[in-house]
């Protein structure tokens, strides 16, 4: 029997096209272990969620609830995807009838949230009624089976490459999941490696939820990750996802464990150059955006590693502008630049094969 | 009815006055809320847990197992903490046959590791059995009681110190403590926050278990604790117990944490400049220590805050060696150095006192 993706709407009520909507935005541009049939968000009901990301229609249609998705789906969808990665990981309550509703209509939860749906009583009875499950991704592994650090990455034999950002929600899985499969085109074989929910969503092969392991753990967890994806696929390239920003004042782990396990040979480092505040919570705190420069040094400080290119999260710029952008960072910090979504990866690309691989080919 | 202290053992079989044993030795050094009796140890019972300790004797007998320990207190203990701090935080396996029998003896389970005692089916049927009770302390509250980050410390009109160190098990909370002791005692009214599992069995007033939170609340949850602590003691100064070291490979979250809650006006960095490797497991992974430049310049560039003085743990060193050591940090570093042991922490206090208090008084 041939490999199937299971159909899948995704909840993402409110919030489709926002940053908070990065799962549900993420399983429109890119799925592979769900087919994704429908997004649930009244706000944009009736158009296509393509469309609404980028102007390229998708053929996924949005609708205003459940019942509208059920009704009018090409494809029946057997599975709903909690759209959202909500600051603190829990379920916003505008959703708590979206996900009674999904139930009642036989649909299997499937959440990357820290909060887990399938302890909620309520859900949890209608799970049973209906015969459905409630499957939580982002669970820490029980202690006996989490692994501890163990400095194994800097003697694999495969080139170890991180897209990191100067903040959360940038880019960082898109620009790396791009970079992964164009190499892989050019028949250099490329793993990329999912550190968050909507990667590991998306159906990456090799993956660990970061946030929802313990401090104590990240670091091995991942290292082990790495080390069992080199060990199954022998790639020549591994590209790992980064998550938060180094100098993010809320997410302190994420960047530093990446680059502890990874140790990698160079760094991608993903900027929004028009973004004033980081993406945190309603943005009251207005924290304002680090400065590039700052945030090379400290992440060559902590990897011993560097910064071997810039990719650009283009919100808020027109064509014009990306290019003004592209070449004063391109003169002011010597390295190249690009923006993916626009040109695609090709100039990253060239740049990865030019450094480690020109070579050996 | 006055304030008693708790009798209880201390269970640190074969690791008493190593670094595994760090919980047993803080507790030995200093205890508020339980009034430790003994400690169990089979290598070194029949002495007296302070002077393996340090030379000094503490009136704190060492015993063989719990049989000897129950007979032989002078006071009958009804708690025994479990003291060691292994390495990701399991209940070493030889420890077992220990806890099983305190439990015969109807001894209540305290224990700040990561594996809960309390879930323990053997463990829980013989507590259940001697109506006796297992706390572990290290534990994180529900979801909707952790805090998120708020920028809220910055405000705080109070002096904010941290101890922060090159290394885990290195001597963070017996500095912290030590100076916020002095400072109390000069009338200068002083709390400290403990962050680790020791400093909360010490009895700290205020403290969070740091390494049993996730990520994404690691900070908030530290700021709620030093925001209350302000807001109830009205202290002068507030000093952070450290954790880990900013550049250990393996704890990458703590010292971040810490700074990025704090946003504290000096750091004190505790140092052992003989120690080679870092403590890590079994330390067959040989990690060098890091450079004490490195360190500052890592430290300052992500609290843009300042190291305002070193304090040296003196493991391996002889008189001598200390003053050596001291003379050399000072004129390299420029900054006040002490070994808080030998000489007490009075020049640390004066160095504090002349930046941040003198102007005020």
């Amino acid at each position: 029997m041939a490999y199937k993706q299971k159909p899948a709407i995704v909840l993402c009520e409110g919030a489709f096209g926002t940053n908070l909507g990065k799962t549900a935005n993420g399983l429109v541009f890119y799925s592979n272990k769900y087919k994704i049939v429908g997004v649930v968000d009244s706000v944009h009901a009736g158009k296509d969620a393509g469309e609404v990301l980028d102007g390229r229609k998708r053929n996924i249609p949005v609708y205003k609830n459940i019942e509208d998705a059920i009704s009018n789906s090409s494809v029946k969808p057997k599975f709903m995807i909690i759209g959202v990665a909500s600051i603190g990981g829990k379920l916003p309550t505008t959703f708590r009838p979206f996900v009674e509703d999904a139930l009642r209509y036989r649909l299997n939860i499937v959440s990357g949230l820290h909060e887990y749906l399938g302890d909620d009583k309520k859900f949890k009875a209608l799970a049973k009624k209906y015969n459905v499950k409630i499957l939580d991704i982002r669970k820490q592994p029980p202690l006996h089976k989490l692994h501890q650090f163990r400095n194994l990455c800097k003697d694999l034999d495969v080139i170890r490459l991180v897209v990191l950002g100067t903040d959360s929600s940038i880019g960082k899985r898109t620009t790396a999941i791009s970079i992964a499969e164009r190499l892989n085109e050019y028949n250099i074989k490329t793993i990329f490696i999912a550190t968050g929910q909507t990667g590991l969503l998306q159906g990456a092969k090799y993956g660990v939820p970061l946030d929802a392991i313990q401090g104590d753990y990240m670091v091995g967890e991942l290292e082990h990750t790495i080390v069992n994806a080199y060990r199954i696929e022998k790639p020549k390239i591994i590209v790992v996802e980064g998550q938060g920003s180094i100098s993010h004042p809320a997410y302190v782990c994420g960047s530093r464990a990446i680059l502890t396990a990874t140790q990698p040979h160079g760094i991608i480092l993903q900027h929004s150059p028009m973004r004033k505040y980081r993406n945190f919570g309603k943005q009251d705190l207005k924290l304002p955006m680090p400065e590039i420069s700052r945030e090379i040094k400290m992440l060559e400080l902590f990897s011993n590693s560097k910064v071997i290119a810039i990719t650009i999260n283009h919100e808020g710029m027109n064509l014009l502008q990306i290019e003004e952008v592209i070449n004063e960072y391109e003169s002011r910090y010597k390295v190249p630049v690009s923006d993916i979504l626009v040109h695609g990866p090709d100039k990253i690309v060239e740049h990865i094969k030019k450094l480690y691989i020109s070579k050996s080919i």
